[in-house]
C-alpha cells in the first residue's frame, strides 16, 4: 500500500528527509506495511539538478488539494509561511511532521488543536535534539514519571563554540569565526549564541514535563554564551569542569523553575563530556531516576532520521493519534527568576578570602585558590554580593 | 475511566509497579485519559504488611477470568510459570506487559504471535536496560534508519563487579562478593557473571535491530567477566581506557555479528564514562549516526517506571498495537564468530618485539610498552598468534 508524503521547502533537512525516505525504503516497508512514496516538493526554487527535480512544484494547492497526499513534511521553517502551510495542511486533515522548533515552540498550542480537530498529527521529534530521539520517549516512554528535571545541551552552534575556544584557546570571536566558515553557524549567529534556539527548544520540553501545560519561550529567561571569555574557559579547567550552555528545568513539587544559561557542568556529569556539535538532555523523572539521551542535534541526515521516524509513525498510525496531545495555554505558572535557588560559581583572582567574607551567610566550599561553589543562593542575591569582591564574575554549576 | 491491572509476581519489580501507579496515578491519567487502577495481584505469598494486601490472590482463575481486566504485568521472572500464564493472559486477549528479559528472549516469537491473533499487546520496554527508554525509541524513533552498530553495557552486576575491582583494587572474586553483600548480586551469580543476562538482551536488541528477523540467546558469542584479573583491569589505565562488558551487534552490509564480550573501550567513548550499576547502549543507524541511551539499567522503581510507561500505552491504545511487531524465526543467517573481524589489544609484559612479530602482517599500533592495538583481525587467527608470545593475553577493543 502506498503511503504519499510532500516536502514543503527543500533546504538540507528537507533534502535529508528525500534522501532517507530512499535509501532506507525496503525497510521502512517492512517496519511500517506501507510503501512511503515522495510525491511532491513545494518550493519557490527549482533543483533542476536534482535527481528528484520532477516532484518540485511551485503550486501550494497542486499539494494541499491533493486528496491522495498522507503526510506533509514542513521543513521551511521560521514561523510564517511554515505556520500557514502547516494550518492549510492540517486543516484539510493532513497529517504535518516538522523539525521547525520557532513554529512548534510559538504555535504549537493552536497547531497540536488543528490536528485533533481534524483527526490528524502534528508531530516534531526532530524539532529537539536533531536525531536523537527525546519527543516520544518524553511522551511514551516516560509517561509513568513526574518529571523532576531537564538539563540539556540541545544546541550544537554554541557547543562547538565552546569547544573551541577550550581546544585552541581562541577568543570567542574567533570561534565563532571558525563555526561560520565550517557552516556550523549562521551568518547571523543571534538565534544560536543569544540562547534562542535552545530556548524555544527548551519552551517544547518543558511544556511536554508539565503534561502539555505550555510555557512560551518568551516567558524563559535566557542567557547565551557571547560574554564569555577566553577566560571562562580556562577556568574551568581549573575546578574539574566544563563549560556549557544548558537548557535547564526543575521541578520538584513547587513551582517549575525554567532558564537557559552557561554552566560549569562537573566532570563526573556525563554532560561535561559532550563535545563538539553533539546534543545530549539529561531527564530526571520520579521513577526513573536519571535518564540521558545523547546524539548528533543537527545536521542533514540526522534530523531527516527523526522526521522519517515520524512519517513512520503516521504510516502506522494513519495520523490518528494514540495519546492526547494537547497543549494548554492556561498561564501555567513559573518560578520568578529571581526567587530561584541555584548552585553558582564566584571565582576571583587572589581574593579568596574577601569571596568568602561575601558569601559567609551561604553554604559553600572553596574551589583551588581563587573561587567558591555556592550551593544554593536565589538569582536576586547574587548580584550584589558578588559586586562587593573586586573582580568577581559569577556563573552557573551543575554538578 | 478506568483502567484495570493485575501484576503477577510481587518481587521487588511488582512492588515497584504498584508503587509507581500509586505515586504518579494523577500524572498518569492525566497523560493517558484513564484511571489506572492496580485490581489484582497473583503470588503463591501472602503479604499481609502490605498496603496491598487485599488484592493479593492465589486464585490464577479469579484474574484471568476477570473480564473487565485489561493488562497483565508478568513479573515473575523466568521461562516456566511466567511462560505459562503470559500465554493464558494473551490468549484471553489480555495485553501483557513485562520486564523479563528471559521469556522476552526465548519465547519472544511464539508470544508476540499470539498477542497479535488476539488482537492486544505484548510490550518489554523493561526488559533490556531497566528504566533507559531503547525498545520503543529503537522500533519507532529510528524506524527511518538501517541500525548498523549497536554496542551496549545491558548489565549492572558485572559492570558494578569491574567499577569495584578498579576503584579498590581489588580481585574479581572479592568484588563478587560486595556486590552480592550489597544486594548487586545473586547468591548465584552466573546469568550476571556469565553474560548470560547480557545474552538475552542482546538478543532482544538484535532481533529488534534487524526488522524482527529473530536471533536466539543461544547463537550468540557469550563470554563473560569471571576470568578478568586485576592485571586486566590495571592495564585499562596504561593504555586510557575502561574495561567493560559489552554486547555488541554489527550490520554493515554483509551478514550480521553478534557476540558479547569484555572489551577495553577507549576513553573518547561515553561508554567508558558508565559506572557502578548503570546501563548505556550506544545505537548507529545509517541516517541517525551515534545516539546513546544511558540510565539506570536496573532497581525497582526505574524498572517499574519503563512497565508503567507500556502500561500507559496499552491504556491509549487500547492494546491494539499500532505497528507489526511480529518476530519471525527463519533461520536468521548470523556471521560466524571465527570469521568476524574484531579490534583487539594484545599485551605481553616486555614483549613488544615478539608481540610486533607475531603480529607483523596486520595492521597495528603499539600502546605503552607492553601492547599493541590491532585494528581488524578475524577471531579465528587471534589464538594461534597470541600463542606465539610467551605471557601473551588478548582482549577485545572498542574505539
Amino acid at each position: 500500500m502506498s503511503f504519499n508524503v510532500a516536502v514543503l521547502g527543500f533546504g538540507t533537512v528537507g533534502s535529508g528527509v528525500a534522501e532517507v525516505l530512499s535509501m532506507n525504503r525496503d525497510s521502512i516497508a517492512r517496519k511500517t506495511g506501507k510503501d512511503i512514496v515522495l510525491k511532491h516538493i513545494l518550493d519557490l526554487r527549482d533543483f533542476p539538478d536534482s535527481p528528484y527535480a520532477s516532484l518540485v512544484t511551485h503550486n501550494a494547492d497542486e499539494v494541499f488539494g491533493d486528496s491522495e497526499l498522507n503526510v506533509a513534511v514542513e521543513t521551511i521553517g521560521g514561523a510564517r509561511i511554515a505556520y500557514e502551510y502547516t494550518r492549510r495542511a492540517l486543516t484539510a486533515g493532513i497529517s504535518v511532521v516538522t523539525s521547525n522548533k520557532e513554529l512548534v515552540s510559538t504555535h504549537g498550542v493552536e497547531l497540536l488543536k488543528l490536528a485533533e480537530e481534524h483527526n490528524c498529527s502534528y508531530l516534531f521529534e526532530a524539532a529537539v535534539g536533531g536525531g536523537i530521539p527525546i519527543i516520544r520517549p518524553l511522551y511514551k516512554c516516560l509517561a509513568a514519571n513526574k518529571i523532576i528535571r531537564i538539563a540539556g545541551i540541545v544546541n550544537g552552534t554554541t557547543n562547538y563554540i565552546l569547544s573551541k575556544m577550550k581546544e585552541e584557546g581562541i577568543s570567542y570571536g574567533d570561534a565563532l569565526k571558525q563555526a561560520q566558515d565550517n557552516g556550523f553557524a549562521e551568518a547571523n549567529p543571534s538565534a544560536d549564541v543569544d540562547g534562542i534556539d535552545a530556548q524555544r527548544k527548551l519552551s517544547i520540553l518543558s511544556t511536554i514535563a508539565l503534561d502539555g501545560n505550555y510555557i512560551a519561550p518568551d516567558r524563559i529567561r535566557t542567557e547565551g554564551i557571547s560574554s564569555l571569555t577566553l577566560d571562562d574557559i580556562k577556568f574551568e579547567r581549573k575546578i574539574g569542569c566544563e563549560l556549557k550552555l544548558i537548557a535547564y528545568y526543575e521541578n520538584r513539587g513547587g513551582l517549575p523553575s525554567v532558564y537557559v544559561a552557561p554552566h560549569y557542568v562537573s566532570s563526573s556529569n556525563l554532560l561535561s563530556s559532550v563535545g563538539g556539535v553533539f546534543n545530549a538532555i539529561s531527564v530526571e523523572g520520579n521513577a526513573l531516576g536519571e535518564s540521558l539521551f545523547y546524539g548528533q542535534g543537527a545536521g542533514m541526515l540526522p534530523t531527516a532520521s527523526a522526521v522519517c521516524g515520524d512519517i513512520a509513525e503516521v504510516a502506522v498510525t494513519g495520523g490518528v493519534p494514540s495519546e492526547p496531545r494537547l497543549w494548554k495555554d492556561e498561564g501555567t505558572e513559573i518560578a520568578c527568576y529571581d526567587d530561584v535557588e541555584a548552585s553558582i560559581v564566584v571565582r576571583a583572582d587572589g581574593n579568596l578570602t574577601e569571596l568568602s567574607a561575601a558569601f559567609k551567610g551561604y553554604k559553600f566550599r572553596t574551589l583551588g585558590v581563587d573561587a567558591i561553589l555556592v550551593e544554593s543562593i536565589a538569582h536576586r542575591d547574587i548580584g550584589a554580593l558578588v559586586s562587593k569582591v573586586n573582580g568577581a564574575k559569577w556563573l552557573h554549576y551543575l554538578a
